[in-house]
Order: C-alpha cells, then structure tokens, then sequence
C-alpha cells in the first residue's frame, strides 16, 4: 500500500489545500494516527461538484455492463488493499480484526451484487404500452418508461461502518450502479481507511476509462464541508447514516435548498422486541444468551441494537435473572471514538436516573473510550408517560420494559419509527397477538420472529429503513438490491423513435431484461 | 340526484359546523350556486383524522379483493351521478359539458385501472429469499417483503380537474387502491361536484363494507382546514394538484412537523417544445395547427400546456406566421374562475412587459372570467437572461424563444424541472441532436416526439411527474399505475410464522403474483 497522504481526492487531481482537519485516534490507546488530514477548500468542494455534474450525462448513459465492470473493479482492488485496511481499521476503530475483513467482504459482496443488478438489468422497471390508433375516444400513443438516475450523490461515512457504508459502502455502490456520480464526505473517525478505499475507487475509475468527476473523496468538517455538498445546486441527492441530530440537519438543509432534494438518512432506533409468554417458558434463558450476544456485537455500534425489550409482567422470571447475569460477568470493551463512548456513558446514566427506571445489571467498568454492558427496567406506565425513556443509548444497553401484553400493545403502537422488531414466541401462540404482531408491522421497516435484530442480509428482499426517525424516507432501505431505487426517477417517452430511446426499451430488447409489455411481465421482444 | 347540503362528510356522518365558507360560483355568468358551503370545524377534522387512524388498520389488512370491490364501487356510482356531475360541473367550471363526460368517464377508468391491478396483485414487489442454513460465515435467514400502505392520505382537490384529479381522482384512487384511507380537502371552485362525487365514495364505503374513516371529505379554507389537516399526526402522506406557492406551502408544513412525511405536490410547468429545422420546413404550418389545439384545449388550463417553444432562429418562418395568425383568429373562452382569469390577464402582461418579448399575436378579449390565446417571442439570449420568463402563465399563452441549437441546448439544460418535453423533428435529424434529447430528458418526467404534451395517458407506462418545481417529488407519477407506489413502504419480514404474513408472501402464492424469489422472477409456489 502506498503511503497515506492526508488529502482529498477531487476527481483525478488530489487536493492542495494546507487548512488542518484532523489526526485519526486510536480509541483503544488514545494516541495520534499519522498522517495529517486536511480538509477540502471551499474551492476544491465546488470543483468536485463541478467534475460530477459534467460527469453525470456522460457516466449516465454508459452501458450498464460499463458500470458493473467499475463497480467489479473497486471490490477487486478492495480486496488487494484488504492488509492495509485491516491494519489500519483496527487502530482507527477499535474494532477487532476479523471484524475489519467481515466488513470488507461485505463491502465487495455489496459492490457484486450491484454489478450483477445492473448487468441482468431488469431493476429498471421497464414499462411499454404498444400505440393503438384506433382507440377509442382518442388513440393510444407509444409510451415506454423507466428509472433513470437523479444525478450526484453526496454519501456520508458512517462513523460505526468504515467499510460497509462509507466510501465505497451500500451508499456509494448503489449510486454508482444507478448511475450517479457520487461525492463522498469521509468521517473523521476512520481517515485512514477512507483514503485507502477512496484510492481504490479512484483507480478503478481511471483503470475502467469512467469520466473524471464520477468519484470524490472529502475530508473536512460535516457542518461546514458537509452541508455545503449537500446546499451545492448541482447535487441531487444524499445518503447518510449516523446520529438523529446529524441527520436531521442535513433534511433541514435539503428542505431548504431553492430545489429541495431527497436525503436518505438513517439515524437512530431502539428496535424493540416483544418476548411472549410461551416462548419464555419454553426457552427463557436461550433467549437471554441470544439477546447478550446481540447486544454487545460490536459493542452494541450497531443501529439495530436490541435497545428496547417489552417482557409481559406475569412471565417466566428465567429470561430477566439470566440477561442480568449474563450482563453483569460480560465485559466492557472499546467503543469507536471518545465522543461515542462519553455519549454511551451519558445516555445510560440519564435513563437510569429517570423515575421508576431500576438498573437490573451493569459489566464492570472497562475503562476510558469503553462501554460496558448495561440492562435497566421500567413498568410500561412509566414508559408511556416518559418520552425520554425511548431515547437510544447508543451501545451495549438495553431497556426491558413489563406490563401486561395489552399496555406492551399500547406502547408499540405508540413508538416512533423503527429499523427492526423482533417478537419471540411459539407459532401457536403467536396467532393470538395479530394485533399487537400488526402494530409492531406498523412502527417498523423489518420484522424479525424467534431471532434477534442484528444482522442484516444484504440481498433482494432486506428492507433496512424504517418510519421517521429511523430513518429520513422510510420508503426506502439502504441495504439490499431494493437501495438502488432511491437514486432514480422515473422518464416516460412516447412515440420515441428507437434511436434516441435506452436499450431497455427497444423492440427487440437486446438486454433480455423483464418488462411489463402492456401490463403482462415478459422477456419477449415486441 | 339528491340535493346537496352544502356539508362536509366525516366519516359516516355528516358535519355540522354552521361556519359559512362559500358559495360557488358560475364563472361564465357570475351567479352564486346554491346551496352555501359551511367549513369543517377544528373538532371536525379532528374527528375525521381520527377516524381515519382506526380505520387504516381495519382498511389495510383486507384483502385486496376487498378493496377493488370498493373502488369499483365508487365508480359505478359515479357513473349513476353523471347528469347530475355534468349539470353541476358545468356550472362550477365553465367547462364544456363534453369535457365534463369525458373526465367523469377517465375518473371512472382510472378507479377500475386500480382495482384491477390490485387484483393482479404483482404491484406489491413481493420478493422472497428462503433460507439456508448452511451458508458460510453466516447462516442465511428466511427473508419476505412486499409494500405496504403508508397510513392516512390527505388530498388536496385540484382547481383544474373537477373529477380526475378531485375527490375519488387519481390521488384517492391510487391510495385507496394502496390501503391507506383518505381524506379529501375540497377546492372552493367545484364543492358541489365535490358533494356529489363524495356521496359516491360515502355510499360505496357503506355498501361495500369498509371501515368508517376510510374516508372523509372536508370543505372548508386551504390556509386553515389544509394545513392543519397536513399537520394532524396521524397523516402519512398528502397529495396535490395546483399552485406552485401552495404546493410549496404544503412541502414546508409537511417537512416542519415533528414526523415529516411525503408531499406529491404537483405545481407548475411551462413544457419546453423544441422544434427542429428539417420538421420546421416540411410541416411548419401542421405544427403550428397541432400546437394551437394543445395551447388552447381547456382554455390552456393544463399542467402539461405548451408555454415554451424553442425555435431555430434561421428555421422556415411558416410555423411562427401560421401559429400568429390562428391564435389572432382563435376565441377566448370562460377561465374556471376569476382567480385564475385573473392570474392569466397579469402574468402575460407581465412577459408582455418585459425587455425585448415581442406580442407576436392575441385573440380578441373576449370579456370577463375569460382568457384570450396569445403567443409572444424572445431571444434566447434575453431568456437566458432573465429568469422571469420562464414563468408559467397558466392558461392559453405560449413563448415562442428564438436562437441558435447550440443556444437552445443551453437554455433548456438550465430549465427548471418540468412535466413534459417535446420534440418535433425528422426521424433522420433528431438523431444529430442526442445532448439536446438528453438535456431535455434531464428537465422532464415525459419526453414526447412529432406530438404535443397535452393528453396524458393512464397506463403502467405513463410518467406525470418530473424534478421541482414541476413537482415536490421527481421519483414518482401523478397518472397511471405507477401512481399507486407513492403511498406506501418495503416491510420485510424476517423467519415469520405464514400465520403471520400477508397472503403475497404465502409458500403456495395463492394470488398468483408475480414474485421474485431468490433473484429470479416467478409465479410458482415455492
């Protein structure tokens, strides 16, 4: 691996900007990650928005098979670069090792299954009703429609994901398989690993003749570099996980701009899960070993964390003593950042402060930059008449709240907006809460039975999204096949001679793609 | 027909507010129509939201069979008003009774258009991933998703399209068609047409089975009743046909809440035309009586009305001459009421008014309430220049711009987004103006060849929609089947219980969809 150079990547040129941004930390020892980082002059972020809007009609109307074999390219030199992002992800993340290289499957598999949705092609949603001039009252013209890029994309690291959803992450690769030039904003946390993945995108770019602008890469701060990508007019889109507040901002942003523009945001969820009584009779205690096991995956950094456990009052105790058990011998470890571990620290101790909340069981603690464990209660009416206790606590911590299953009904169906619920119970007892099954339907954009939140598949039938604040749009899911829409808008053509039309909407559909011929499905030429 | 009340309906009652809002009135005469309209009062659209909640997940969960049957309801009973809706409509808009059957007759169309594509069922995306445990690392769970409705629709009545785009028009349609209830805010041109179609609905609701709340129709201000309606927590979504500074109005109320939700605000447009020179010369004269029928169909009261013509500034000048002389003889008719009379008269003696427009051509006043054709012309230079004019003049008047291809490329690429885009050329010239296509296609939600951008077919291949401020959504279609994806969100449901899952996603695919199960689209069984 070449050495780390601390600069941006504006299209093919590298930044020249002197303005100090930041050093990476290691969280695990708190020492300073050479090299410098810089940030992106206010001129070099017009640039590189000036660099994606010439790209865009170019790289919009490459060949499908053109754009697979760039996104097949950037997961190959990923691989190439995997020692050094191994290397270099641990000290910035504090994540272990085999995490790192998981992460980087992932990130290629994401960039495959990309490449392979566009070469096979029919994720356009090809549409064609034939002209009938003999219609009746008025004669049918040739219409033929389907999903065209929006145009670029500004994409911001996640600070829990340095692979999977930051610079070359679901985000990035469903852009860019949809067509749109994408302006990535690194976060501050993982620069190092930014700068190595944002190389490999780079060269995967001039190695498959892409236009220049398809691709940059941004250090800088998220107020001043970030909100700027996202107000330039030229930008059409953006994608973001992180916090609510983050989040949020960059709606405010978008919702302001002279053309407003969707955001995808994924910022906060407690997930819940709802433990019936039968299932906790039959396996109380498997439960609680599954449930520690999903809490404290990555020191609970994930956004579907378990946060929030509804356990009906009456039940089998087993579930609740062993979690706490379980809890209280588990260890503390290091957590991604200072800031995460402080806001963890701080969010836990505000909800066991709270009124009615008893602290069931907390790990030792692990020391600086570490979270610990941590399981809390609270009655359901204390729950319902206390907002804050649904807050997240970003981290290994969760809130296990009893009632009766009517109250647990109620305040579901009261929650805000979900990734994921997740209901245990046996299949004969489960056909005796629809409702309450209905209501978590409701609150959430994944539904989970007899399993636990964490873990998201990434193929054709994952929804990751969920109702605000889960996310910004929950019309949308930014893991899957399924992400690659959100980038797109449908264009119909009518009477189009066939010369000015995409390839997907030619008569002899030269793709074989799937269309919907006059309302029937079919892979026939006209 | 009964007689009308003047009153809102709230669910399965009726209001009772004695709050005067308005009486309609008959643009082409003057005179107020009885009977006088009350507002809903603030308890009342309370009320009507509320219901509305209950009712969505009484109303979503039914199964789709149950839903067309409601919809088709809704249209037969529409079609047993029609005198009645003709008569009134009419009266309400000074629009021509033919028009009032033909777009009774589309209402109708569309409303059968969405029953049966729920009946098909394959609209939902259902996609399924089975499981397989022995994956490597990780096992992979059973994965099933499909689109669900959203929650409660509120539909704004547009002043334009009494019937298609009013109270069961192609918003309402489409969102019951989804699953989610609605409710209708009335527009204060047509509240008699409103009634009566709204008894429609009521009735059909009734006769069919549905939930009380499935739907409400409310009279009453847009500033007020709209808003707050827009505002209620409990809505999900909102459609809208009208205004550019309504529809925005709605967008920030909507984004400001303390959940924001979508808006479908469909809001202004001027539809670029560029002719090209080969077409100029061989059919100046036959575009010109082509454009003159498009500019002037319902007195130009089309969002999909020609308003812009780009011309080559050396093109044949037989297109120009012919378009002057057929608007100079053309008849000005009855405007849909004096607001809109109003707002036409001012926004063309405002491009009248500006530096360096030309009035090519106008038709005789033809008196109060009424709107003359008018064609006026610039360079595009000027145009360039001034971004007033590419304001929309909403009614029958036209700005023909004259300049260079190179000039015109430019222009159009810098248009606001726009609904429809049409080229007239040879099928042997356009193939030398592919970037002009593009940039067009860049601006627009519908592209149109050698035709004109009125007459906007319902299909599953029809686009009406296109980048703001054509609309507050380019991802999505007002018209066709595609229209029905507005309303709703992914739901995966991961190793769920069949008990538990919607029939869609059943083993055996008792609906018969079309499905893709592990990448590979199919109706089979698993």
């Amino acid at each position: 691996m070449s050495k780390l150079s601390g600069k941006s990547i504006i299209g093919f040129s590298r930044s020249d900007s002197d303005e100090v941004f930041t050093k990476a930390v290691n969280p695990a020892t708190g020492e300073n990650l050479e090299p410098q980082y810089f940030s992106a002059s206010s001129d070099e972020v017009t640039k590189a928005v000036d660099l994606a809007e010439k790209a865009f009609p170019v790289y919009s109307n490459l060949p499908a098979a053109k754009r697979a074999e760039f996104l097949r390219k950037i997961a190959e030199l990923i691989e190439e670069a995997g020692d050094a992002i191994a290397e270099r992800g641990v000290q910035e993340s504090g994540l272990p090792e085999a995490r790192m290289r998981g992460e980087t499957g992932r990130t290629t598999g994401q960039l495959r299954m990309f490449a392979a949705l566009i070469e096979e092609g029919s994720w356009v949603d090809a549409r064609i009703e034939k002209a009938n001039p003999d219609r009746e009252p008025l004669p049918k013209p040739d219409l033929r429609s389907m999903k065209r890029p929006l145009g670029p994309v500004v994409v911001f690291c996640a600070s829990n994901f340095p692979l999977a959803f930051s610079v070359a992450g679901g985000d990035t690769a469903s852009a860019l398989a949809s067509g749109c030039p994408v302006l990535v904003k690194a976060h501050h946390s993982h620069p190092g690993v930014a700068e190595i993945v944002g190389n490999c995108v780079d060269q995967a770019a001039r190695d498959t003749g892409m236009p220049e602008g398809v691709f940059s890469l941004l250090f800088g701060g998220g107020r001043t570099i970030g909100v700027s990508m996202v107000e330039a007019p030229a930008v059409q889109a953006v994608g973001f996980t992180g916090s609510r507040s983050g989040g949020t901002a960059l709606m405010k942003a978008a919702a302001g701009r002279q053309q407003p523009i969707p955001v995808y945001a994924e910022m906060s969820a407690v997930n819940p899960v709802v433990l019936l009584p039968e299932a906790l009779k039959e396996r109380g205690e498997a439960i609680a070993e599954g449930m520690l096991t999903s809490l404290t995956m990555g020191v609970g950094q994930f956004c579907t964390n378990p946060g929030l456990i509804f356990v009906p009052s009456d039940a089998d105790p087993a579930f609740k003593q062993k979690l706490a058990s379980l809890v209280a011998e588990a260890a503390g470890a290091c957590m991604l950042n200072a800031g995460i571990a402080k806001a963890f620290k701080e969010s836990t101790a505000a909800i066991a402060a709270i009124d009615g909340v008893e602290t069931v069981a907390t790990a030792k603690d692990a020391g600086d930059n570490c979270g610990s464990p941590a399981v809390f209660s609270v009655s359901v009416e204390k729950f319902l008449n206390n907002s804050d206790l649904e807050a997240e606590m970003f981290g290994p911590a969760t809130l296990i709240v009893e009632g009766t299953v009517e109250e647990i009904e109620e305040a579901v169906s009261g929650l805000e907006g979900q990734l994921v619920g997740t209901v245990h119970g046996t299949e004969a007892e489960i056909k005796n809460y629809t409702s309450l099954v209905k209501a978590l339907e409701g609150r959430c954009g994944r539904l989970v039975f007899n399993g636990f939140p964490t873990g998201v598949d990434v193929c054709h039938a994952m929804v990751h999204g969920g109702p605000f604040p889960a996310t910004s749009d929950g019309r949308s899911s930014s893991v899957g096949t399924m992400a690659i829409d959100r980038f797109c808008r449908p264009v119909a053509w009518q009477a189009f001679p066939e010369s000015q039309l995409p390839e997907e909407l030619h008569n002899s559909n030269p793709l074989k793609i799937w269309r919907l011929v006059d309302g029937e499905r079919s892979r026939d030429a006209l």
